[in-house]
């Protein structure tokens, strides 16, 4: 069994964002040289998320609206979380219902992708370094 | 390592359903005369999910309000990415509550289930081909 | 490649949960010897989650709260599964939200974690023995 960890890097200019780093995650892939296994893909930070949908712009309003509907950031007092000092309560909640990995098939040395899937990062509580892990296993 | 990957399509004839894919995962785990490993199953589509929970039809009706309160599919022209076109960024975020995919341990040569696990494919926006993967890694 | 596979078992003394179990997991993976590969941890029953998250009592309050929002216990005939004589059906969708496993690097033998990532098991139907699987694949 091969395995190949690489660590990417975020610092978003908004406290919001969806980063499409499906290339990111393909060019450790082809440096893994692993040609059957998996790939897992997940955010190192309890604020983000690693998720697979749909690259348009469109959505990811929808998603971002969606989501301060369900886990709404303020009234920020309305968390026990933040009575720590955080105002980032809603973030937590978000990451839970988009998710914090994604666990991708490797077939004959690709991401084995249906027509339309993309990884995206997503930022709930950014403006610093937070980091994802990119994980091949395999042969 | 040995690995194993399949293909399942599904056709439903009405927009949302539910099905039971436990057997057809099975067979691929049988298949693969892999006794320990993981097996991944994902939906290879963007409006769909495989999830694991209780074969109940009451409890699916129930998962099928309870999305559609949460992300429902009408007025249409409430979500952005129906701009496009389209009329299903409903399902996109039912999607994200349920999950695009579960991972199983494989131990001696059998999926390791608790007593009422089984695998679901959750479909929300069907009535056309659709896929999802079965791999299955180890030894 | 190498495999070990162990069970947790969880009894609750209330219905509702969270326990953080990252101790438990590090221990198999030390006895694993496995120093590059995976680690799966999931809940082997349908009424409750693996999840990653902060170890903040004010946030698991928060998640209580947010979680009987999103999917309330009562009015438990709300819900068709409870015709079928259980009073679980809210426990069955909070487990959507928080999810059913996680996927853990490992590498030089230890979890490749995020410096507040802790792994917690969600009981939201508790109470009486439930299992949580963990294994660890690699080399």
């Amino acid at each position: 069994m091969k395995s190949t960890t690489m660590y990417l890097t975020f610092t978003t200019k908004r406290k919001h964002a969806f980063i499409n780093i499906t290339q990111d995650v393909r060019k450790v892939v082809e440096e893994s040289k692993i040609s059957e296994g998996i790939c897992l893909v997940n955010a190192m930070h309890i604020t983000a998320s690693v998720f697979i949908n749909d690259d348009e712009r469109g959505l990811h309003e929808d998603f971002e609206k969606w989501l301060e509907d369900l886990a709404p950031h303020s009234p920020t007092e309305h968390y026990k979380h933040n009575d720590t000092g955080e105002d980032n309560a809603d973030a937590h909640l978000k990451r839970q219902i988009m998710g914090r990995e994604v666990i991708v098939a490797i077939t004959n040395a690709k991401l084995d992708f249906g027509p339309w899937e993309q990884i995206f990062y997503g930022e709930f509580d950014g403006q610093r370094n937070k980091r994802v892990l990119v994980k091949v296993i395999g042969e």
